[in-house]
């Protein structure tokens, strides 16, 4: 029956981790994949920045470096960038678009940053681009947003969409290890980059919190609107104190309507409570949590990348644009018709833990107490453990603008009898007060 | 702008908590609903059977009982199903079809019992039939079999995907109650029926199966080919045994490839270790646990029903309809062509959990061992509790038949030692030895 099919034709540029199992797979499940998309694909060329290197089980003829060639050739339909990076990669994408060609890719920091540039460029000239691997690999979160949740009205998403971090704050959970040591085990399994930036600084984080923030929100969002945090900054001493509480600190990208309806973006450590979906996920896992009004809490688990992972997410875009060619029809668009501000992360409320190093006398609480109240941040909660001639004191906090906490952290800091501000953490996943 | 769209009329059938939650948002949300259709969409008709019921907020001249001139309206181009049962919604939705409406159905019964059919009459007719709120309420796990991992190979899915019976099973593993006191709780919160036999024995589960096996398979399943047990017959002492082990109850349905490539599709409860994601998923929530070859484990949670989750589901596939008749395409259908047997229950491996009653004397466990060995079933762990002047004995076997389970199990009641044979329960979740 396969045979009957029409031929569709397709370009791979990059044939990293990903790209080689995407090819493995569509070589291999070349039948199946074809009954599912109504034509016979056919991975016709592969451009590479280096042809010498060995690629078992793929024919040699198919690669070039010639990546300009492959979004040219007539012959080919459909383009799947896997190279990553911005350059050469976004003029790529631009030139297959003007070629007629659709496009899947995985490019979380393109799209973060040229989404606008590439998403009109789509829709002007009639083809899909598809990126559900940019985001959370394996996890269909980006077809949930655009598709599945288009009848609702998301509130907001928390995610930890970063497996270096997460797998990394697991381990000081778990074992009580510090940041720099789990750092470097994680680059030795080949869980962290050798610079590790990206990862370590939220980078990576912002740019799909900008992409996911943008389909739920119905706006361009783009990576240097998010504000962002990493957690070098986070202590064994932090970690602790938060698994006292019976929360633990995951990096979280959040992406949610404020009463105003304009969006907050950022990523930055939190505390979340254990009870929390989120505070089981584990690892280099992934996982998003949407609350809509109408769905209420959903939340959705798995491999976040990974080179079959991601080629997963791949080809299920790949066969539906695949279909979409056939039909002669395209898919559903992410929007900008909504078109909400970004607010800037002082006006943001969230809660926050305040740890601080004070001296162990009478009046302290009180006057601290009063500091938080001068910058009419309400307390939820207080703890105070002697230790020797100091104490620690934990404050939570109420909600808060970032604004009032960061007067306040500014005024503590300036006390005679706060010997150090040792950390401020934002807490999430409760009910805001 | 919406004004210039062209207008779709939605007819609908039944008006329940579901109807009434779907009719709320298509008017209060109609102008955003349109800029993410492509039409502005206009709810026409509502089939009832009492005219009379006050609706709040709806046009009391929308309403009739004459379901059959809903779905015949030549104005109509889209029909909601939310009557449930099997008849008259099977005659209606056929009839809709016949005359060129695309339909969008949460009944889960009619789809399971008599799915062929409709599939077969929308493909003929070329509309959409879409029925995302007919499996785990508002969490898209259909789009996401049917799309998301169409380019990878499912391998096993094991759902929580009714919430009254996790509801229950939550209340006596966490308050150590019997299945009789939580119904009549349930019963009196509305989370179960007063006639609650389609939850605890099953049914209910059983539907939502055979349409889960059937996407992720690419195999007709009906709801009759699915192995069914229901949990009425759990008792506080297999909730206490589970817990002691480690482990959790749960209602589950699964459905699984085969080491011959066949599918087993079966319901029933099962111990699950408590490091599983399903274990936390705790009182009336769903959720779906995805193992696929290239994505890995993939779970999806949610809340399974209510009128606004199943609305918000409902509402996502009549976004997706709307758009293809405007566009004049069609979805992506469920597909057969795997064409899969579905294996009987003696052919199906599992683990079991079996708690006897035994006499307190020597000899007794290797008479037991003896029994299992003669059967083939190999012994994972047994675990012997002196109670007086019996004892009870907890094995849990490796992976088995189960015919060869039922032949152990029968080989155990005629020894005299057994004085009873208290429970036999599945485990899963675990790595098949």
């Amino acid at each position: 029956m396969n045979s009957e099919l029409p031929v569709l034709k397709i370009g791979m540029l990059g044939c990293g981790v990903v790209g080689a199992q995407v090819a493995r797979l569509l070589t291999q499940d070349a039948d199946e994949l074809s009954t599912r998309s109504l034509a016979k694909l056919v991975l016709a060329r592969v451009a590479v920045r280096d042809i010498s290197a060995s690629r078992e089980g793929l024919d040699p003829s198919l690669f070039t470096t010639d990546a300009n060639s492959v979004v040219a050739d007539p012959e080919i339909d459909l383009i799947i960038e896997v190279m990553g990076g911005i350059e050469p990669a976004r003029s790529l994408i631009l030139l297959a678009i003007e070629n007629g060609k659709s496009v899947v890719t995985a490019n979380k920091a393109l799209l973060a940053n040229h989404g606008d540039e590439l998403y009109s460029a789509a829709e002007k000239k009639g083809v899909d681009l598809y990126y559900e691997a940019a985001v959370a690999g394996a996890i269909p979160i980006l077809r949930t947003l655009r598709e599945s949740l288009v009848g609702d009205h998301v509130t907001r998403i928390m995610g930890i969409v970063n497996g270096t971090t997460n797998f990394i704050l697991t381990k000081m959970d778990e074992e009580g290890r510090a940041f720099e040591d789990v750092l470097a085990q994680a680059q030795s399994l080949g869980y962290a980059e050798a610079d590790p930036t990206a990862d370590v600084e939220g980078f990576d984080a912002a740019a799909k919190a900008a992409i996911l923030a943008g389909l739920a929100f119905h706006t361009r969002v783009t990576a240097d609107e998010v504000y962002r945090e990493g957690i070098s900054g986070i202590t064994p001493d932090d970690v602790a104190v938060a698994k006292s509480m019976n929360h633990v600190i995951k990096l979280l990208a959040i992406a949610e309507l404020t009463a105003e309806d304009h969006i907050s973006v950022r990523v930055h450590p939190a505390l979340i409570p254990r009870t929390h979906p989120l505070a089981a996920v584990r690892d280099a896992y992934n996982a998003v949590f949407v609350e809509a009004e109408s769905a209420g809490e959903l939340m959705f688990y798995g491999r976040g990348a990974g080179g079959a992972p991601t080629a997963s997410a791949i080809l299920g875009d790949v066969v539906a644009v695949a279909r979409h060619i056939m039909k002669d029809s395209l898919g559903p668009r992410e929007s900008d018709y909504a078109d909400r501000d970004v607010v800037r992360i002082d006006e943001i409320r969230t809660q926050y833990l305040i740890r601080l190093d004070v001296a162990d006398k009478s009046g302290v609480l009180a006057a601290i107490a009063q500091a938080f109240a001068s910058e009419n941040v309400s307390i939820q909660t207080v703890r105070q453990t002697g230790r020797g001639g100091d104490a620690e004191l934990i404050v939570v906090t109420h909600s808060a603008t970032e604004e009032a906490l960061a007067s306040t952290v500014k005024r503590l800091a300036s006390m005679d009898m706060v010997r150090a501000v040792e950390s401020v953490i934002r807490v999430e996943g409760v009910a805001q007060l």
